[in-house]
């Protein structure tokens, strides 16, 4: 059965089953049951396949059968073929002859909506009641080369080699566009899902069981959504530390711009979201199928670069340049090589060979040439890595330096990626040394992303060890007083009253439960209340006028600031109120913060990924630079960390024209309260933390906030 | 002779000559000189090759010679590849022969530097008063696939087709890692030659070859230097109007920090002028030689899109999305098709297609699906191109599929790029494709990459006729007047004494001749003497300091603002002269600009580029912000537009909180007289206009100009 490391999944149905019927299998070739039928037996299924069909007796040389009960002994895996409308009675078919797993191709189900949407549900309630696991519908169907398993349950033109590659893909098409390339670069295939509609086996499923399979050393996804991003952000984070996961995120077109009633939810966005995603998950972002199988060649046959020092060598000094500009561009980094290296390589190369990095052997290099200068490359503590170029040119045989390269890198701690470029051998240098376990591309930049990529994921591993998130500073209990207070508050008004913001008050108790520091503040119903308030606040003080449903206040001349006496906070609060056309509910007199770096920090939930939480540039600075970073919550503390580090502006934060720097930690405290904050309450919708003020004197301060809920 | 519009090149001896000589042959396959012997022969040279070799009396089986002067009858061409050390007496022997041009394949010249950088400048000497070109040395050789010429004088393994693209490199690796791919595109090549080291045959002439050249339909770029900028921008910009030019400009690694004395100069950087010298000249750039080839097919080989709308038609969803992302990275629209054509498609699509963009034709379309699908789109006037995509499945036949889509769309005046993933059939799908003229490769974002840069060209060409500078309002004549007094100035002082700056005076005057306005100001030599200033230019006033070598006054405390009075400016003045550690020479009293836009303009000198006139974010925001865009001067209107809307803070000059939309039409003035300035005199190094504030009621003021010039 599946080799998984410890015990089985409940996926082996699926893709170990030690029996297999195709229901929907048609005399003639050319119909998917068909092919799906002649894919089985073609690829050397280690157990039978019984075809179904009511219509005839044999296909394809095979007894078949009229129906999945007529079938003789235990059937693990159903592959349903059939129309749509024929499905559900053969899934109850199928439950009732005791098979474990189905996959459904037919299309006809929630692609359509509708309906069709609702049959589907009602497709996986059928299957899960019957405690049978489903692939599909609407699938290109699984694959598995394991030796014991032999399956090909696709209709697909496929039949890869087997290798340490585990693939699912939503859609057919990009699954069918990868194995013709995939097998040009030596990459073989573990197990291959075509997942469809997803009604029941998701990326989460199938991520759970390559975790354990120990034939699968790198799993690539093709994803055009997330069913369950908490749980992908969970699961993947764990996968991530110790199998690289690669990932195309397909359908990226920007959903058109969102009412978004915050900042920080202005400055969020799904791509937004989706890269946070990954980058905390460690999962390896690639933008095409080129670079993700490119990508997965290094990772499947090399070893996990230890750092980012890598070294370039050719034969040709253009091809050297065009290596170095791409490492520029993906930050790996070209130290020129130690004096022992340099002793070392002088005293075989020729003098016109140029030593630095890129090391430019000159087009005489030979096969010797190039094992030689390999070798001394990876004796060396200087770099983690190499890249070897080749122009085939009259003196050299592309596959006797791929023969040198192999015996120079096999067995190196250190991984080596290769470019042979041109025409005269290269295609059958690239080949020898795909074959030996050496990724050979056709131009050196794709050599130089795949190790980028691979350089990246290991640096990952190394700096993001937490795996929890941290306990934060917040009074849960508080928090959930003052919410269950302010939606009974909202419950009782109507829904066009704009009441579903927090009350400054209420703002105001939701930050001092979350440890967020305020200033100081009074909520007053009148001027005079206010003037004498101030009085107690100590000057400079700021009014702000409170009223429902009155979130922006600057712009509609709701604040003043700078407030020296109590005459001064009579007369502004007394002018605002006469200046509003809202009910004027009463005045916030708040301590003036004068001074400091104006950030901006907040919760946004989009509805594919659920709570963000973001940190950038606030006040002034907002529109202007429009610099913000985010992660998905609950975050680790590796997470606000790289929230502080990912905005553009760290000037900013460095301490800019004579502002102090910000002091960082607490920065990343309170984003770690804001994290707790949207994770354990869902009804929490959005935070805006604008202008967050960062001061030498008083620490970073929240000045303002709005805090919207979900209404009841 | 060469096919030259109108009448032959310089360079005709070289790309077609009647005559060739190789110097340097060997008896031996192997060496360089019997392998471009070889290639010669094998290529089917229209006329007599003659073998040059002392020792030999014949090689290759065709008679030898001992010198070039043995050679009967004339040699229009001589291929040097002998040692360095001969290369000289050699030329000499070919201009006495009466050669017309050399081509030097031997290496050991300026890429070595020291001597043998002067050896070569003496070789290209000798070769113009002999009037030789030559290309070369240290270069792979030269080929043109011309019918009557068909000259292969390269030592590398190549053999390409004919066809409409010429290709110039520096580097000969390069150059052998596009052949092979390149064929495979369905590409031919024209002419190809490896520059190396360009002592003579720079990429400029080519340039101006290949314009003329009416066999070539696309320029190949390979380039690691530029020798002439100034001439490639007026060049390439001529030429992009009439043939599309792409670029690979390798040797981008940054050059370290370059110490910059002003803000400008510290903004802008090497890559920065390559990126504005290839946006000014319409020269698409491309990131890798893949991209180059694949982006040269779509315009060797299709019309050149009108416009951005695109259609992408598949028979696989997750194909689409594929494409659709692309498309969105590449500034591609995909409108949904209008209702008459939305009609034309339902007649014949099945009710399970989806009619939008992409138009997802699903798995069992046939060739005639495809056929009449492009048809119908490419008659719609809602798109400008199509991107057709294809997996093939068991119903679905590639060459069927290919052959139906260029009945299509051959003859049709909008582009088609296509895209067959997979392995069954799809490489023989693309070469059916390939080989009609129609790009298509094996991935969809390659097809989109490569019609989103011909997209661009198309759009480049359609948005910038202007092919001159216009004349700028700035008075040469009193400009050259202050120059020369400053010249003079700095030339009475010594080096270390910081005045290659100009005066605040000078700088003012500058300004006032270039037609940039200034606050009103006065230049005084006492505190009681800018009181009386002050008192007639009316207040508020900023006082500042002037000191040789005083340059960035604000942070030394030399600028007070905001002074009321005559009191106020006596006692600031005096203030700060008595803070200063240097000679106070005077004081400068300026009206006081309040508000505005913080905004910046300047020169900046590449070594390699010229100058550079840049725009951006000024004042307080030069750091923060750190935007800036350049182009190289001299500037043409559409340049200067270019300029201002191609920096990212575009909210700046939008009108930002409260603030008036900055007036583009004057900004575009301002760098129209900097780029005057700087193309006239080539003394000034740096200008720096810092803050540059846009305002309201007084326009665009510079509020403060720091001038550098090149010591004489």
């Amino acid at each position: 059965m599946a080799d998984l490391r410890d015990g089985g999944s409940s996926l082996d149905a699926i893709l170990a089953p030690r029996s297999v019927a195709v229901v929907g299998v048609s005399r003639e070739r050319g119909s998917i049951g068909a092919e799906i039928f002649h894919n089985l037996i073609a690829s050397g299924f280690q157990g039978p396949v019984y075809p179904v069909n009511p219509n005839a007796d044999w296909v394809q040389s095979v007894k078949a059968y009229a129906s999945i009960s007529d079938v003789p002994g235990t059937v693990d895996l159903a592959v349903i073929t059939t129309p749509a409308a024929t499905v559900r009675d053969i899934v109850d078919a199928c439950a009732a002859k005791g098979v474990k797993g189905v996959v459904v191709i037919s299309a006809g189900f929630a692609e359509g909506g509708g309906d069709a949407r609702a049959q589907q549900h009602e497709l996986a309630e059928r299957c899960r009641r019957a405690g049978m696991r489903m692939v599909g519908p609407n699938c290109l169907g699984v694959l598995s080369t394991a030796a014991d398993v032999r399956l090909n349950a696709t209709f697909g033109p496929i039949n890869p080699p087997a290798g340490s590659v585990a693939f699912a893909t939503q859609s057919g098409g990009p699954g069918l566009a990868a194995f013709d390339y995939a097998s040009s670069l030596g990459l073989g295939i573990s197990e291959f899902v075509s997942m469809g509609n997803k009604a029941d086996v998701s990326g989460n499923d199938l991520l759970e069981r390559w975790r354990r399979h120990s034939a699968t050393r790198v799993i690539l996804l093709y994803l055009e959504s997330f069913g369950n991003p908490r749980r992908f952000l969970e699961l993947a984070r764990e996968v991530s530390h110790e199998k690289p996961i690669i990932a195309v995120k397909a359908g990226r077109t920007s959903t058109g711009a969102r009412a978004a009633s915050s900042h920080t939810a202005a400055l969020a966005g799904s791509d937004k979201a989706a890269a946070a995603l990954f980058a905390q998950t460690g999962v390896i972002r690639v933008e095409s199928m080129r670079e993700l199988l490119e990508t997965a060649s290094v990772l499947a046959l090399q070893p996990i670069p230890a750092g980012r020092r890598t070294a370039i060598i050719t034969n040709a000094g253009g091809l050297g340049i065009m290596a170095a500009d791409a490492c520029e561009a993906h930050n790996l980094a070209l130290p020129k090589p130690d004096e022992p290296t340099m002793d070392a390589l002088r005293s075989f190369l020729p003098t016109a060979a140029s030593l630095g990095n890129p090391i430019d052997m000159v087009a005489s290099a030979s096969a010797e040439t190039y094992e030689k200068t390999l070798s001394t490359v990876l004796a060396s503590d200087a770099f983690d890595s190499a890249i070897v170029l080749l122009v085939p040119t009259a003196v050299t045989d592309p596959v006797a330096v791929a023969q040198a390269i192999v015996r120079a890198a096999t067995g190196m701690p250190k991984p080596v990626v290769c470019a042979v470029v041109g025409v005269h051998g290269a295609a059958e240098g690239r080949t020898h040394l795909c074959d030996a376990g050496f990724p050979a591309f056709a131009f050196p930049e794709e050599a130089v992303t795949a190790l980028g990529h691979a350089t990246d994921y290991g640096s990952w591993r190394a700096t993001h060890a937490e795996r929890q998130s941290p306990a934060a500073a917040v009074n849960q209990d508080r928090v959930r007083r003052i919410l269950a207070d302010a939606t009974a508050r909202i419950r009782a008004t109507p829904e066009d009253a704009g009441n579903d913001w927090l009350t400054p008050q209420e703002a105001h108790a939701l930050l001092e439960a979350c440890g967020i520091a305020t200033p100081r503040s009074a909520f007053v119903a009148t001027a005079e209340a206010a003037a004498t308030a101030a009085d107690e606040i100590g000057y400079p003080v700021v009014a702000k006028v409170i009223a429902t449903g009155l979130i922006h206040k600057t712009e509609v001349g709701a604040v003043r600031v700078g407030l020296r006496d109590a005459a001064a906070v009579r007369a502004a609060c007394r002018a605002m109120a006469d200046r509003m056309d809202v009910k004027v509910e009463g005045f916030q007199v708040q301590e003036m913060v004068e001074g400091g770096t104006e950030l901006l920090a907040g919760i946004s939930r989009d509805p594919s990924f659920g709570a963000l939480v973001g940190f950038g540039a606030g006040g002034t600075y907002t529109e202007l630079l429009a610099d913000a970073a985010f992660r998905i919550a609950p975050l680790t503390r590796d997470d606000a960390r790289d929230i502080v580090s990912g905005i553009r502006s760290q000037a900013l934060l460095n301490g800019f024209r004579g502002h102090p720097a910000v002091d960082r930690d607490t920065v990343m405290r309170v984003l770690l309260a804001l994290s707790a904050l949207a994770d354990d309450n869902q009804n929490v919708l959005e935070v805006d933390l604008n202008p967050l003020v960062a001061t030498a004197r008083k620490g970073i301060i929240a000045l303002d906030a709005r805090v919207r809920l979900r209404r009841p």
